[in-house]
C-alpha cells in the first residue's frame, strides 16, 4: 500500500481467539509480532493485500475448554464464536473498516457477525464460506480436505447452514488435529507444518494427495478447498502434485479466498442481504418464508 | 409422581435464561415460584409429567443485549445458547438425570448440548427439534407459526441445520414479539397471552388462525408447529378453530413434544448418534463424509 | 402392568399373517402360546410394556403365494397388507385400543391402516416407519440392514413413500431370507436366529457387522435400523461389536421403536394428520397440493 | 386391425373392478357390451388401436367398501389393486399378450403387476404412470387435474413412489367425485360427463379451465395430465379452451398415453427392469441400494 | 413400408454433420450409399421402420475444429448443433415430416430444434434424450456408458438441462473416442466396432461389461443407456453378457429409443410444450417461473 | 488506469454481436464510439475499471434471424453464442488478457468459452453467471427480473446448467423486450431506458418495483438480479425504491458483477476447473461421474 492515496479497501483481519502469552510458542502464536508475522501465510497474501489498508486483531482471550488448546468440539467452537462478536461490533462501530475477515477454521461466529455488520454496510467474510463460494464458480461440486473429525463434523453443519449440501462432493479427513490438551495425540497439523517449512517430507501432505485423488476420481470433486486455515501450506504442493499427475483441479485456501470475496463485496457495495440478516424488530418483515 | 418407586424418567428442564429479579414481572418470570409455576403451560404438561421425576433450572443470567429483554437476533441467541452449556455439562456430570429438556424458542445451544451429553448417555431435546420430528410422523410437511421476524430467520437456520428443509411447507409469522427494550413495539406475545388468560379476545389468535389456514390451503402443511414456546396457549384454541372449520390438522406445542421425545429416547436407550456427535479426538473417525 | 389402575396405553399388536397350525413349527409360529410367547423378542420388550395394557393378534390367515411361506414379493406383501386391514378396522371400532402396532417387515398395510384409524383417534405404528423416524432424531442419515433382495426393494418403495430418500444413506442386504417354498435356499434368517439362541456362532451376524461398518465408513450412516423384524436378535450383538471397535452408533430394532412411537403419539393425542389421511368425501378438501 | 397379418401388438386392457350387473347403469358400466363399448373414450382410441390386437377384461368383482361404488380411499384402492393381480398373472401365463394396460384412476395394483409380468417379458402400463412419463418429455414440470380429494392424496403417494415429486408442479382438484354410497354428494364426474355428451354446459369443465390456468400461471406447469380416467372427455375441450386463450400446453389423457407407452415398450423389447422388479429369491442380488 | 397406404409416420433422420468425401472412409461415412446403408445399425432398426416413411439427411458440412474429425469439445458440439438448425427449419417448412430424429451423440442442437419445430407441430427426438426417458420408465435410475471424457462432460450438461440429475446413477466412461486429428490416440470406438463386426474380441466390450457391472452393483443403476450412438453394437452383447451373469437389466440404444419416442409423440399428437418452447414474443407469457 | 504501472487486470469485454452500421441507431449501438461510450452503463463501471487495462470488442456480425434485431429465441441465442467463440479463442491466443468478460443477456457462448480459455489460464465471466454467484453470497435465494418471455426461458436453461435451481426463488418477467423485427411490439426496454435517461417516468420501472416486491414477499428472494444487461439502469432506482419501503435487499447488475468476479478469479489464479472443462482427449479422465 503506497501512502499516496487511501485504499478503497479497509479490512480488519480477526483471528478466532488468542491464548495467554506463556503458551504462544506451543500453539504457534505471537501476539507481539508485527501484523504481517501474525497473519499466517503472509508471503502468499502479500500480493493480494497490496491495495488494502488492513489491521490484525489477535482475537479474544480464549474461554473455551480449559483455555489451553485449539477448539475442536461444537461447544468450544460456539464459545469461540460468541466471544468474537464484541470485536466485530466494535470494529463496525469504529467506522474504520469496510470489511472484516474472520480467520480460523469452520468460521466461528460468522453467521452472527454478518447480522451485526449488515446495518453498518460492512462486509464480513470467513474462510470456509469464501472458499465454498469460489469453488462453486469453478466447477459443479467441491470437496473439503479437513484435518480432524471434530472440525469436519462442524464443517458438515456449516455446509447445511450455508446451503451447499448439493455442491459438496465429500469431506475427507486426514487426521492431523491442531494441538490441545493433553498434547499426546501424536499427529499434529502444527508439527507437520513446521517440518514442511524446514524441508522435511510430510506424511500429512502424502495423505492429502491420496485423499484429494479420491475426491476427484471417486467423489466427483471439481475443485478442492482446505477445511482448516492452519493447513494453508498444503495448497501449493497439493495443487502441484495433482497437476503433475494430470489432474488440473483448483485447490483453494481460506485467507486468500476470504480477502478476495471481501474485495468483491466492497467494490459492489454489498455485504449481506438485509432480508436474510434483518435487524431486531425490523420495520418490514416477511409474512411467509419457504425453502 | 408417587413416592413408592423411583421413576425411570429423571428429567431436568432448563429455561434459556433468566433476568434480574426486579424485571421479572415485566418479562413474565418468577424464579422464586415452585417449579410447577415456573414451567409455562404446566396445566397441560401435568399429565405427561406424572411419571417423571423432574427439576427446573431457570437458566443462566442473561448477558446478551443489555441483559434486559428476550433474545431476538442471531447474536443474542448465540450468546444465550453458549451461556446455557455449563448448565448442561453440570447436569450430565451430576448423574441425576437421564434427559435434559431445553426450553425456549429456537433451541438455543441445543446442538452443542447434544454433543456434551452424548458420552454421558443423557438424552437432550428441545422445542423446535422435537416438534419437527413429531410433525413429520403425522404428515409429509409441516408449517411453523412464529411470532417475530427475528425468531423466524433463526428458525430458517435451524431447519437447514436439522435437515428439514424438504419437510417444511412454510414458516408464517404473526408479528407479536416477546418484550425487549425499548418496550414500545406495540404488539406483544406476552400481552396477548395475558389478555387471553383473562378471557379477552386475542387479535394474535385471529391472525394465527388466518395464517394457519393459508399454511394448509396454500402452502401444503399437513401439521402445524408453534415456533415460540411462549405462544403455547395458542395450541388449543387454534386446533379447535381449525377443526370446527373442517381442517383436522394436528397443532403441536413445544414442551409436550420435547417431553415425549425425551421419554422415547430414554426408553429406547438412545440420545444422539456418537457418529454425528463425536467426542474430541475420538478413537475412531470417518475418512469420508457425504450429504 | 399392575391391576390397580388402567394404563393410559391400550395397544393391540397385530402380526402380518398367520399360517395353518401344522406348519407353525417350520415358520417359528405358535398361535396357542400366551401372548408373551407369541411376541418375538419379548424379553427386550417387557420393560417397555410394563405400563401398557396390550393384546396380541396373530394376523389374518395367509392367502398370498401358496399360503405356505413368508411374503417376499411386492405382490405377496400387497396381499398380506390388504388382508390385515379388516383387523385394523375392527380394532378401531371396538374402542378398546388407543394404538395399534403393526408387526412384520416392510410394514404391510400400514399406510391404509393409518387412514382407517385416523377418524377414530387411534394411533398406528409399524416397524420400519417407527425406526426411520427415531433414526433421524439421532443423526442426519440412517442405513437399513436388510435380509433379502425382495424385502429390500420393497423397503426402497417405503422410503420413497415415507419421504426418507434424503435421509437414507444406504440399504445393505445380508442374504438370509425368511423360509418359503421350496425351502431349499440354504441361507435362512430363522435358522441363524435359532442357532444364535443356542449359542452357535452366526455367519449372518458376521456379515451384518461387516456391512454395518461399510454403512458407517463408506455410506455415511449415523444410525442403523433393522429391515426385518425377524432379525431383532442382531440388535444387541451388533451394537456391542460396533461399540467395541470404536463406532458408537445407535442400532435400532422395530418392535421397540414402534411401541415407543405409539406411546409418544398417545400421550400427545395425535396419530396421523387428517389432511394427509382424509376420510372419503371429506367436508373440507385442498384445491392444490404440492411437493 | 385387418385380418391379413397378426399385429405385433397384442394387448389386454384390464378395468380395475366390476360390480354386480344390477348396478351397472348407476356406475356407467355394461359388461355385456362389445369391447369397444366397454372401453371408455373408444372414439379417440380407435386410431391408436388400429394396429393392435386387443382384448378387454372388465376387472374382478369389487370387494372393497360395501361393493357398491367407486373406490376413493387408500384402503379401497389397495383392495381393488390386490384383486386385480390374479387377472394379470393369468394374462401373463396365457402367453396371449405382450402388454397389459391397467385402466382406472391412480393405477391400482400397477407396481405389483409390473413385478408379476417382468419375468414373462410382458409390458404393463397404467394411466397415471404413462401420462407422467409422456408429460415429462414435453416440458420440465406437469400438473395433475384431479376429481376428488381421495384420489388426489393417493396420487401424491404415487408421485412419490414413481419418483416424480420434482417434476410435479401441482395437483389441482375440481371436486367432482365418482359415484359411491350414499350417492348424495351432489357433484359427480359421471353426471358431468353425461351432461357434456348431451351438449349441456359443464360446470366441471369451467372449473377445470380455471384450475388449468392457475397450473400454468402460478404453479409452473408445462403440461397437464388428467388424474382420473373417467374425465377423459375434458381433454379435448380443455386443450381447445387453453389454446384459444394463447396457452399452447399439451393436455394428456390416460388411456392414449398408456397405449402408446405400451407400444414403445413392446417395440423396444422392454417392460420393467429386472433389477427394480426382481423375482423372489433371485439368483443375483444387490448388496447395496442407494437413492 | 408397403406402397399401398401412406404411413402415419413420416420421419426425417438427420445426422449431426458430414465431412468432405475424401475422408469418408476414415470416419466410417459414405454419403452416396442408399439411406439404409447410411443409417448405422440399420439391421436392428429395420423392424421399427417398417411402418415409417423416412428420409435420411447426412447433416451439414462440418465447420468445427479443422473440419477433420468427430466433435469432442463443448465448442465443437455447439458449432455442430448450430449448423444443424437450418436443416431442421427447412424440414419443418417442407411439411413433409411429422417427426425429425436428430442422430449423433449428446444431441447437438436438440433443444433449439424442438423450439423451431414446436409451432409446426413436428416432433423432434434425439438419442440421449429418448434413452433417458425410456430408461426412467423401466427403473428408478439409469447409468450412462460413454466413450470419452469430452462426450461425457457434455452428457453431464445435458442431464442437468433435461432435469435427470436425480435419475442418473452414474456416467461411466470407457475411453475409446471417435477418430479425430491427430489420429494417434490409440484407442478408437470405430476400430473396435469394425473389429467386432469381423468377429474379433473387443477390449472395449470387456471394459463396458466391467463398468456396467459397477453401475449395477455400486452405483444403483436399474437400466443402462449408451452415450454415443457409434457404440450401438455394444447393446446386444452387453445385455446378453449381463443376463448370463444374472443381471436382468435393460440396455438401451439411441436410434431405437429416438424412433419409438417419435412414434409415441406423433400418435399422441404432441411434440414439445408450447410453454417450455415458446415462439418469439408470444401472445401469452408467464409472469413467474419457478423450479 | 494511470500509466505508471501495468495493471494486474487485463480484461477484454466482448459484446455478444454487432449489426450493420446503418441500423445502429435503431438498436442503440455505435461501434465507432470510444470504448467507454460503447460500454453500456460506463458511469457506474468507471470506478471498478480504474485499476483495469481493458479493451472492448463489439462482437461478431450477427447471423441469427434476419440479422436485424436482438436475439430472443434459443436458436438465435445459440447462433450468437457460437459466433462469439472465435473472438474468445483469438483473445486467449493473443496473450493480452487475463480475463474475458462476455457481455449480453443470458450469457451466449459462455460455457464453451470457459472451456476454450481454461488451458490458457484466462478467466471468463458473464453477466448472469456472475450475478447468480454473488447473489448467493448475500442470501439463500435470489430472484431474476427479466424483460421477455424468450430471455426468461433461456434463463431457466442456464439456471439448470449452472446448478442454481435450488437457489433461484423465481424468475419474474416484465414484458419489455429488446427491439427486433417487425418492431411493432409496442413495449420496449430500449425506449424505456431512453425515456428514463431523459427524466420521464417509466412504466417498466413501476412494474419492476411491483414484481420485485412479489419476489421478496411471496417467492422468498433475498437478493435480486437483472436478467438482461440492457436494463442496468433499473438497478439504482429499484434498489432505492425498495429501500424506501423498508426492504433492504441487494439488487445486482450484470456488468459490475462480471467485472468483480473476473478480478477475484485473476487474483486467486483460477478460472475454471480443468476437471469440469477438460481439453479434448485429456491425459487424465474420470472413469465415473455422478450428480
Amino acid at each position: 500500500m503506497t501512502d499516496a492515496a487511501p485504499s478503497k479497501f479497509r479490512f480488519l483481519m480477526v483471528r478466532h481467539f488468542t491464548l495467554p502469552e506463556h503458551v504462544h510458542e506451543r500453539f504457534g502464536m505471537n501476539d507481539r509480532a508485527p501484523k504481517e508475522a501474525m497473519l499466517m501465510n503472509y508471503q502468499h497474501l502479500a500480493p493480494l493485500l497490496e491495495d488494502v489498508d488492513w489491521d490484525f486483531h489477535p482475537g479474544p482471550m480464549a474461554t473455551h475448554g480449559d483455555g489451553d488448546g485449539y477448539p475442536e468440539t461444537r461447544e468450544e467452537l460456539a464459545i469461540v464464536g460468541s466471544n468474537r462478536l464484541p470485536v466485530v461490533r466494535e470494529a463496525c462501530e469504529s467506522g474504520r473498516y469496510n470489511a472484516i475477515i474472520l480467520l480460523g477454521g469452520v468460521d466461528p461466529g460468522f453467521w452472527e457477525a454478518r447480522e451485526i455488520a449488515q446495518p453498518y454496510g460492512v462486509a464480513v467474510t470467513a474462510n470456509a464460506f469464501a472458499q465454498m463460494h469460489v469453488a462453486c464458480m469453478l466447477g459443479a461440486r467441491f470437496s473439503v480436505l479437513d484435518i480432524s473429525e471434530g472440525q469436519s463434523v462442524k464443517m458438515v453443519d456449516l455446509i447445511r447452514l450455508y446451503g451447499f449440501a448439493d455442491r459438496c462432493a465429500s469431506i475427507r479427513v486426514v487426521d492431523y488435529p491442531l494441538p490441545r490438551k493433553p498434547f499426546d495425540y501424536g499427529r499434529s497439523t502444527l508439527e507437520e507444518r513446521r517440518g514442511f517449512a524446514r524441508g522435511k517430507p510430510s506424511a500429512m501432505l502424502e495423505e492429502a494427495v491420496r485423499e484429494a485423488i479420491a475426491c476427484i476420481e471417486e467423489d466427483g470433486a471439481e475443485s478442492i478447498i482446505l477445511g482448516c486455515s492452519g493447513c494453508y501450506w498444503l495448497q501449493d504442493p497439493l495443487q502441484k502434485r495433482l497437476k503433475e499427475m494430470g489432474w488440473d483441479i483448483p485447490v483453494l485456501e481460506g485467507y486468500r479466498a476470504a480477502i478476495e470475496v471481501a474485495k468483491l463485496m466492497v467494490n459492489l457495495g454489498v455485504g449481506a442481504s438485509g432480508i436474510a440478516f434483518p435487524p431486531p424488530l425490523p420495520r418490514r418483515w416477511r409474512r411467509i418464508k419457504t425453502f
